[in-house]
C-alpha cells in the first residue's frame, strides 16, 4: 500500500511517508513549518501531549498511526499483543477529554486482533491500512459535515469561531472551519471573526493561519470581546468544534466554548457544535461526566517563552469547559444536522450508523 | 507646599516630587519598576495615550498634575490663559471614554480661572494645591468605597475581578480592588479570582502584582476560563471598576465586564462595580451614548513584541465594553452603596455630593 492510494485531497497535518509518521509541530505555527518525523511511539505520545498535534479528530487519527510506529518499532521477536498493549497504554494515557484517542485506540484493537492472527507483518499492514482509512474517512465526514452546515448559513453572515477546528484539528479539511469553508465557497459568508483562545492562541496562531491560506476574510479579537460583538449585532452564528459529545448533548470543547454559548443564547445568536460521530460518545451519558483536563499553570504565566506575571504567581488551567446542550441550536455531524431533544436525535444517528456500517 | 502634606498613606502610582510629575510606567511591570519623569504636558499625555499611566481615577488625577506641569513649562512671558487651552486640549484629547479625565480638566479650569486673576505663579500654585487634595481626596474615597463595599461581603467569600483597579488605577488604594482589600483586611475573603485581562494583560500584570504584595491570596486565570468557573461554583461576587457610568446605572469598563456581567447574571453570582461618584457622568443619559475607544491592532496581535499571530492578520481592539444597569446588583461608591433603580439613587447621590461640596 502507498500513501497516495489513500492521501486525502487536501492540506493535512498528518502524513504517513516512507514508511514513517509526519506531524507539523502546530505549536511552532504561524512562525515556523516545522515537520517531526515519529519513528517510535514515545514521539508520537510526546506530540500529543504537548499539542503539537491537536484537535480532537487529528489526535483520534495520529494515534491510529502511532499504532502502527508502535509495532514497527517493537522488537521483532518480541510478543506483538504484549507490545500492542503497551504502545496503547501509552498514547491512551495522553489527554483525557477527546473522546476520538479513546474510540480509536479502541477500533485499532480490533484490526489488530483480526490481523494478528495472520502474523506480526500482516498486523502491522492490516493496521497502516486502517490508519489510512480513517484518516481519509475523516476528511470525508468534514466535507459532509461542511455541506451540512453550508446549508444552515445565509447570504451575508458574519461567523464567530472558537479555537482552531480547521484541516489541522482534524485529518483535513476541518469540522466547525470546514463548515465555514463551504459557507464561504457557497457565497454565504461576509467575515469570520476569529476569538483568539487563549491560552494557547490556537486562534490567532492557526485559525487566522488556516483563513489567510483560504483567503477567506476574518478579524482577530481577544477572547472578552465575544460579549461587546454581540451586544452590537456584529455577529449572526457561531460554529465551533467539541472535544467530546455526550448522549444528551453536552458538549466539551475548549474552555471559553461555554462563555460563548451563554452569550448567544443572550443575544439569540445560533450556537452550531460540528463534530463527526466518532466524537459523540454515547456511554458519557452527561456533561458533568466528562473528565477536563487541567494543563500547566505556565501555559498561563506565560506567552511564547516570555513571562506575563509576577514570579510565583498561580494560576488555574482547565483546557476544556462543558456546555449543557440546551444551549447548542444544532449539532452539525457528517451524518446530518441533528437538532434538540439530542437524546433523541443522537442515538438515532448512532443507530443509523451501525446498520451502514 | 511640600509633597508630604497632601501624601496619601498609600502606594500611589502618581507622585509630585521637586516641582515635577512622576509616573509609574505600569507598561514595565512586573518586570520592572520604571518612574517616568514629567517635565512637559507632551510626556503626561503620551504616558496616558500609552497606558503607563492607567484607570479612571489615576487618570483624572495625572491630568490634574498634567495642568501644573503645562502651565510650569509654558513661556513665562506668554498669555497663560491660552496655555492653559492648549494644555487642557492636549490631556482631553488622549482617551475618550474615562470621564475622570474631563471631569479634572473642568474642575481645574475653574481652579485656574480663580488663581490666575492674582497671576501666573498664584494660578500654578492654585492648580498644584487642588491637584493635591485631588489626589488625597481620591485615596479618601477609595478608603469609603473599600469600606461599604467590604459590608456586603461574606466569610469564605471567592470573588472575581477583571482588569486593575488597585492602587495603581487610582491615586492609591484602588476602587474594586480596594474593595477586596477592606474584604481581606475584615476576615471575609477566602480567595481572588484573577483574570488576564487581554489584550493588555492588566489582570496579570497589574493586578496578580498588588495582591502578591498585599498577600492577599489569588490565581490566575484566563479571561475565558470565567464562565466554567461560574458554572463549578468557584465564584460567589465579582467585583470590578468603572471608566464612565451614565446616568441609568450603564457601565462602560474594560472590554470583558460585559462578558463577565452576562454569566453572572446566569449564574445568580452578585456583580458589584465600583467607583467613585467622579466617575458617574449624570451627562451621558445611558451606555450607547458613551464613547468606545479603538485601540492599536498590534495589542491583539503582538504580546510583549513577540507576534502571535500571522503576519497581517487584521484584528478588532475595542478597549470598553457597556454593560447595562439591569445586570448590576450594586454600585459601590464613596457616597455608599446604591442600588437599582440607578436613575434615582445615582440622581440622589450626585444631589447629596453637591449639598456636601
Amino acid at each position: 500500500m502507498t500513501r497516495d492510494a489513500a492521501a486525502p485531497e487536501t492540506f493535512s497535518p498528518i502524513r504517513w511517508e516512507e514508511g514513517s509518521l509526519r506531524l507539523l509541530d502546530q505549536t511552532r505555527l504561524p512562525r515556523e513549518e516545522v515537520w517531526l518525523d515519529c519513528r517510535q511511539p514515545e514521539q508520537v505520545a510526546e506530540a500529543i501531549r504537548r499539542l503539537a498535534v491537536r484537535g480532537a479528530p487529528a489526535i483520534g487519527v495520529a494515534a491510529a498511526y502511532g499504532l502502527v510506529v508502535g509495532l514497527q518499532s517493537g522488537d521483532p521477536r518480541g510478543d506483538p499483543a504484549e507490545r500492542f498493549d503497551q504502545v496503547a497504554e501509552l498514547l491512551g494515557a495522553t489527554r483525557p477529554t477527546a473522546v476520538n484517542l479513546r474510540w480509536a485506540l479502541e477500533r485499532g484493537r480490533r484490526v489488530f486482533e483480526e490481523g494478528v492472527e495472520r502474523g506480526r507483518e500482516a498486523a502491522i499492514a492490516a493496521l497502516l491500512e486502517w490508519a489510512h482509512a480513517l484518516h481519509a474517512a475523516d476528511v470525508e465526514a468534514n466535507r459532509r459535515i461542511g455541506s451540512f452546515g453550508a446549508e444552515l448559513f445565509a447570504a451575508g453572515d458574519r461567523v464567530l469561531t472558537h479555537c482552531n477546528t480547521g484541516a489541522l484539528a482534524t485529518a483535513g479539511y476541518g469540522t466547525a472551519l470546514g463548515v465555514i469553508h463551504s459557507s464561504f465557497e457557497a457565497g454565504r459568508l461576509q467575515q469570520v471573526w476569529v476569538d483568539e483562545t487563549r491560552p494557547l492562541l490556537q486562534g490567532s496562531r492557526l485559525t487566522a493561519w488556516e483563513l489567510g491560506r483560504l483567503g477567506i476574510p476574518f478579524k482577530l479579537v481577544t477572547d472578552s470581546s465575544v460579549g461587546s460583538l454581540m451586544a452590537r449585532n456584529l455577529v449572526d452564528r457561531v460554529v465551533l468544534g467539541a472535544d467530546r459529545i455526550a448522549a444528551n448533548g453536552d458538549t466539551a470543547n475548549k474552555i471559553g466554548t461555554y462563555t460563548v454559548a451563554v452569550l448567544a443564547n443572550r443575544h439569540n445568536v445560533p450556537f452550531y457544535v460540528a463534530a463527526p460521530l466518532s466524537t459523540i460518545d454515547p456511554r458519557t451519558p452527561g456533561g458533568s461526566e466528562i473528565p477536563i483536563e487541567e494543563r500547566d499553570e505556565a501555559e498561563v504565566t506565560d506567552v511564547f517563552g516570555t513571562r506575563i506575571a509576577p514570579e510565583e504567581a498561580p494560576a488555574a488551567n482547565f483546557a476544556f469547559d462543558v456546555t449543557p446542550h440546551e444551549l447548542i441550536t444544532a449539532i452539525i455531524t457528517d451524518a446530518g444536522v441533528l437538532e434538540p431533544p439530542y437524546t433523541e436525535s443522537i442515538a438515532r444517528a448512532l443507530a443509523g450508523q451501525s446498520e451502514a456500517g
